[in-house]
């Protein structure tokens, strides 16, 4: 992502806000997917086309533009998320429901 | 909007988390419409055409969901908001920084 | 709001960008209420207390800051919602399904 | 986040529509984080404590969720975003502005 925008001399629209109102743009584009669908049989809907390839592209969608806003902030998204998961780990042990 | 929505028998789509994401994809389509302006002109680009058509019928369409939202939940939101701000007002009171 | 906002003087920070952030942490707020529930029986948990009082206070969130974001843009947010109601009366007509 | 949620018999509620509002409360929260910052100075804000911290759990949240809706889905994250980006690569070139 660093190396795209980079090429494209995109980076100086990057500030932190722009790039969370884009992830927002792109939430918003994946919600659209799914907001009609019985709750039941969604996912069984999206594990067929067309759905399938749409929800693909807009998860990564909102996953390019969530890295990308990491990188902005200087933040290591993997090492955070990491920690993040140890952490509900410990807080909410296994098998005492 | 209730009248519409019975005119058309879409009701029976209307649960509340459907509803909700369709307001999700509403906000998302105004988010994309800012997310890439200056922060300090944004206000002066919307203020002129064709940024300001677009932003008025996003925020309204992000009204009507909110409008059946509030509907479907049988809540008045007119009420609501109105509670909401006095409370406000009480919690900070003006000309005390 | 207008005069909510002139009274504190918190104009200064109501550029548009930072209103729409302001308005997607009160969608979370409202998605965070029903995100667990079941699609079928949402409607009717939120009838009861004390999701009723917490959905009316985070649609009220979202309204008032949608009108702030209306009222920075100079957008009469009634005028833009009863036109593009009209337009879509006139795009989807009744009884044709 | 597949064991996580296993040991702990929470995959119950992981229907698309659910995962997807829970990926969009913890965007309101990110936005929360940034609403008011200006937006010349957020960057810097948020390579100090304690934005820096509660940015990183908030980044992490949003990817923690959205890794979720891949598996309820059954789309490989990596895959599926590698392949937007080269085909972003394809449809705007370097270079050529």
């Amino acid at each position: 992502m660093r190396q795209f925008s980079a090429e494209r001399d995109w980076s100086g629209f990057h500030d932190p806000k722009s790039v969370l109102l884009a992830l927002v743009g792109e939430v918003g584009e994946l919600a659209e997917l799914f907001q009609w669908l019985p709750a039941g049989t969604a996912a069984k809907l999206a594990a067929s086309e067309p759905l399938r390839s749409r929800a693909a592209e807009e998860l990564s969608d909102v996953l390019l533009y969530l890295i990308l806003l990491a990188d902005v902030l200087g933040i290591d998204l993997a090492v955070a998320a990491n920690a993040k998961l140890s952490e509900a780990a410990r807080r909410y042990p296994p098998g005492r429901d």
